[in-house]
């Protein structure tokens, strides 16, 4: 057994050597959920007797496509909220792992059909737009993690690289989270199913915080720090914002919240880190929350930076783990 | 004072003929909300401070953009899902309402440098796509509504037109909610603002409802019903489904959860209903929620139809409020 146990807290233990990943913590009702090989387990009983698993909200079916084909290669999952900032991803990685296309060819939205995400695929990188907030990345990441198991992917990395509101940080700044919060303070998601409540433990992998923490430059033009992101249903009262169409709470109000959140240790806020941590720890996909602050909350509620001075701003993520694609393609490769 | 108490279970005794809304029920401290001249009256004491309220996710702010003269002429907000679904009914009301534009323009996206969204203006219709789940309708209604604000539109009503999953209905069937109702049937909006559980009430104008369920016709190929509309968090585990990444509930877990439903009136599920309810409720405009169910979840999860058959679909609620605004457009004109 692998004593890499840097995730001890996770109630499981994660066993990078040979791709298994499985909770042997005695008590334990988890399922293995990484095949030796590095597939993933299903962890839907339910999944291998559908005829046709249709990915809906992805226009891709496990019997109209041939998944396998089309995906087993791909080992890294990125997500971003908008379809613009995923097609300038796919095109930036494109570049940056020197990843060509035949003459004539371009990258296109894969799930152009379905109308409800882009996806763009530039060999081993998955680039997709998962919209916002909470239902919208959720409905993503069902699909997408049965998308892994369809297409027998072998242990894929999935990354947000989005943009969130900084508690105390320059604007530009980038985090990773250590961990995921709700607005109470809580690191589960929270969901509802058949009247029943269920908390899940949204439990980021600290190895590969330090890892992409190690990957800033001391000549990069913004700072990575670590912290707690927090992940709110809501971008104006949600957020404590006073400048929404409704507002009972006062300013003092809104400052005492967020100076509590920022002894909590809460460097940003965002709308999808809950779940996004939740849902690929329970299916055992190690994933990442890499955002960059657009505004310091406590100076304002508004985001008003020029648009040009945004663009630039929401490249450093992209940056950030595009070294760390980059980097983990030329050790697999040597 | 008026005595058109349709809605006196509202806590709220609207005032359709002079335009003014206000509660008048003794005890109740919910301030004025629209002005005798039908304008919405600000909920946010702090909206009128703000220099430039800059709308972030539309990409229009109230300085940078003349708002009265963009938008003043708004009567008829229709939101949905998708960005295409929006284009498509822009072009479709824009033939019912005979609008035209002049010869070599053509409508196009108000909101494309956002990347957020997508909106069409047809006159006095706004067509705006909404993207998935209440945070992300959420955003965009906090946003229309200060918009609505800024623009001093007159008594705006609200539509939202999409799809959902029905129970116990034939798919194509439209259903004009009469309720709004959470994952535990409670018919509030649930919110954290500042670490506080805020609840805000879900409520539909039954008047609004009456009136569209007076538009079917008996040759209409789709038929138009009314009942409660329940909101869900998740389009998986959350809607009971069993088809998901992940799922530890069973398929008699599924049936009693939806038979429950149906038995406490709930026609059908999406993901939008409570906040769409509540958020235009406290503003003080009239609003409906016009879905089409696309499968029937007692006999299945999937949706598998063909996209041709399901496109046609999609068409039933724009019908039937194309066939609204038609008519009150053409009562306004004589």
């Amino acid at each position: 057994m692998s004593q890499n146990h840097e995730n001890e807290e996770h109630d499981h233990f994660y066993h990078y050597e040979d791709g298994a990943f499985e909770c042997t913590k005695p008590g334990c009702n988890v399922r293995k959920l990484r095949n030796p090989d590095g597939t993933l387990r299903p962890q839907n009983p339910n999944i291998e007797a559908i005829k046709d698993d249709f990915l809906y909200h992805l226009g891709l079916g496990a019997a109209s496509h041939d998944l396998v084909n089309m995906f087993s290669d791909v080992q890294f999952v990125c997500m971003g909220g908008t379809s613009a900032r995923m097609e300038i991803f796919a095109h930036y990685i494109m570049k940056e792992i020197g990843h060509s296309l035949p003459t004539g060819a371009d990258l296109q939205d894969i799930t152009r059909k379905s109308q409800r995400f882009a996806m763009y695929k530039v060999g081993p990188v998955l680039c997709v737009s998962h919209g916002m907030g909470v239902p919208s990345i959720g409905i993503l990441l069902h699909e997408i993690i049965k998308l892994m198991y369809h297409a027998k992917v072998k242990n894929p990395i999935f990354f947000r690289i989005g943009t969130c509101g900084g508690i105390g940080l320059e604007p530009g700044t980038v985090i990773v989270a250590n961990q995921a919060v709700d607005e109470m303070g809580n690191n589960y998601y929270e969901q509802k199913i058949c009247g029943k409540v269920v908390k899940r433990p949204a439990i980021v992998d600290k190895r590969l915080v330090n890892e992409l923490l190690a990957l800033s430059k001391p000549e990069d033009s913004f700072k990575v720090v670590t912290g707690a992101t927090m992940c709110a249903n809501d971008f104006y009262e949600g957020q404590g914002r006073t400048d929404g169409a409704f507002c009972e709470h006062s300013e003092e109000e809104k400052m005492n919240y967020l100076r509590e959140l920022q002894n909590k240790g809460v460097k940003n806020i965002e709308m999808e880190a809950t779940i996004f941590a939740a849902l690929t720890y329970k299916a055992g996909i190690k994933s990442a929350l890499v955002n960059v602050a657009l505004v310091n909350r406590l100076k304002g509620d508004q985001v008003t930076t020029p648009k040009e001075v945004m663009m630039e701003w929401q490249n450093h993520p992209q940056i950030l783990v595009g070294r760390y694609i980059k980097k983990k393609l030329s050790e697999n490769k040597s």
